[in-house]
């Protein structure tokens, strides 16, 4: 029985499923919370109450048991089924987007970018075509899109998560500089500030 | 006096940041720690908190004094000073990070990236040269880098970041989808997981 999963939980989710998928490929069966903690610098207490969040999977002197909590989470993740993409705006991050090999691993499939630059409409990146932003309603109407990446100038970026809101795109990941979360019109969003981690490193430095 | 910071306080340093500048350009001068949780999606008393380690800022009946605050937290992060960087690999990566219009303006300037691929060296990204990889000791011995971004196949990043290491690189920020903190010989190392919004993103659309 699912429990009210709390924003900061949701956000350590995917460090979990990081270290459960790499303790896999590493041959472990098992793991104890303490083990667990240390690789993921978390307390023990904190790895249990975050997992009991998701039902009980531990066993008293025993841990966890690797894939079956890998696959729990990969499920309450959604990453158990495909997502189709779409990237808008095929400059420098969207193509990096385009590129990026594990996303299609992960079941991430980017069906088409899309620019309002004439000379990108008509290219392919990564193989992946290029069309225009006009063509995208129609586009929409003949094919399905589970994800749209913005990758567009900040001061373009709320009026387009509008427009793809209005085509019916449930989900926008969005990697222009602006918060985007709460504004929309009903799509989850998630905001990407490359800069924060850069932030982050900026202070490691300094207090090293 | 500064007290001992948490990682999970550090990890929201960036946010805090973010959302004083927002709040300094709409002009306002002052917050108290309810508003400015319910903008961060944060409790007010974590909001005191968290700022509570840096020293008392807020007044009572007053709270904080946005311009104030946000330049204590600017300069707990490091960036009251410029920092040089250079990026390896000029793949698609490498090339994003080196047109991201933010960095520059938040004093992270690329001087230079490095390739192996002799199709690649000679040539400019954004205006920014791409040398040869075999050269970067000798250019090191001429040019001071605070920091390199590293934007290569997972499988050459740990060998690259010894490298970097050896060379007297102090702060490696890591896009290859491998965890190369604790790894490293010294160097402040924060790891990029592109994945991880994404599959957040993806928690998000199924728990709608």
């Amino acid at each position: 029985m699912r429990q009210y999963v709390s924003e900061a939980v949701i956000r350590r989710l995917p460090a979990y499923y990081r270290h459960l998928c790499a303790l896999e490929a590493e041959g472990v069966l098992q793991i104890s919370s303490g083990d667990l903690g240390e690789r993921m610098r978390q307390t023990p207490s904190q790895i249990r109450q975050d997992i009991n969040c998701f039902g009980g999977f531990g066993r008293q002197g025993y841990g966890y048991n690797v894939t079956e909590l890998k696959n729990e989470i990969r499920r309450i993740l959604g990453l158990d089924e495909e997502h189709a993409m779409i990237i808008i705006g095929a400059g420098s991050i969207g193509s990096a987007v385009a590129h990026y090999p594990s996303f299609v691993r992960e079941g991430f499939r980017t069906l088409a970018l899309f620019d309002i630059d004439p000379a990108k409409i008509g290219t392919t990146v990564n193989g992946i075509p290029v069309l225009s932003m006009d063509s995208l309603p129609d586009w929409l109407k003949t094919n399905r899109a589970d994800i749209a990446v913005l990758a567009v100038p900040a001061d373009r970026a709320e009026d387009v998560c509008g427009r793809l809101e209005a085509c019916g795109i449930g989900a926008v990941w969005n990697f222009a500089p602006v918060d985007l979360e709460g504004k929309g019109g009903g799509a989850a969003i998630v905001n990407v500030h490359m800069s924060d981690s850069l932030h982050i490193l900026s202070y490691k430095m300094r207090h090293r």
